[in-house]
């Protein structure tokens, strides 16, 4: 099927953007298998949260023919290093000068209190000018109990922040910063 | 809309049956968000595995029009108990006599392996015989390592599991048991 021109362009745009906004995970998830291979950690991505309208069968089994995206209660990334539980989530933004507070949602920074509380390591990896910052749970909540602030400020995470190694094997290797930190 | 009544019989047979599959999952459920809100523990079920082969856009956003279910890789339900990481699966069977190993996958008892080795606690809970046991997984992987056998026999079940009491609140106090073997 031949579409006019100016549809075919529109419609390589928005899988550009969609692969643009997919980096994050994959460069996580190539981490974790890296990881998992090596025996150093057991960490998975959580499947995304769907609510099931309707389903039958064909050829190849049950089908869902149709299905909503939910919510996420929780964060997209849990397992175990060290005997510790790990539980993050990874954020992109093209914002320059502050991390806006709206990319967690309010489950998910409740989620990340009852980690911390529980004894647990949580944690954000945010790609923000250029670089993958791990940013710490216990200093995402100091600011947020503090601060009427919607957003962290960039500073803030240039201080408290950790640059996460770019490497090949693994492609972030965010285990580094979690070692410094706690072992 | 009224039909007639043998279609409308069938229907909430569909229905019942689906329900009873349910139990064993909503029992959990329920005991987690108990857990959750006495802030005893933070245990999730994971969101379903999907594939998802074709997706569109309607009035209540985007929407999911064409998937499959994928086998999972892990257990489905995982958590932080005081600092430990949990990580187990509920699995029900009517057999009477034994538990047949082909309700749990091979990837599955590899991520069983994987959690015990760096630290963390794995489980099963199988409904059987009326019913719910806890199932250590070192006596799994014992089991598993000096058998040839496919299925594990109630007999085995009956002495290295534990049944879990069943109550209003939590549902199926598992967290009990893992008190008495872990701290």
């Amino acid at each position: 099927m031949n579409y006019p021109s100016n549809i075919k362009k529109e419609y390589k745009k928005v899988i550009s953007h969609s692969n643009r906004g997919m980096a994050l995970e994959d460069l996580i998830n190539q981490s974790n298998d890296f990881y998992l291979q090596e025996d150093i950690a057991v960490i998975y991505k959580k499947p995304t949260p769907i609510t099931i309208v309707d389903a039958s069968f064909d050829s190849h089994g049950r089908v869902i023919t149709k299905a909503y995206f939910k919510e996420p209660s929780t964060l997209d990334y849990n397992g175990l290093y060290k005997g510790k539980y790990i539980d993050f989530d990874a954020k992109s933004t093209q914002n320059k000068t502050s991390f806006p507070l709206s990319n967690l949602h309010e489950h998910q920074y409740k989620h990340m209190i009852n980690v911390i509380n529980h004894g647990g390591i949580s944690f954000l990896i945010i790609s923000m000018n250029g670089n993958y910052y791990y940013l710490d749970g216990k200093d995402i909540i100091d600011f947020i109990s503090n601060n009427e602030r919607k957003s962290i400020p960039f500073s803030f995470i240039e201080e408290k922040g950790y640059i996460i190694d770019k490497k090949i094997r693994p492609r972030l290797d965010y285990i580094k910063i979690i070692d410094k930190l706690y072992f």
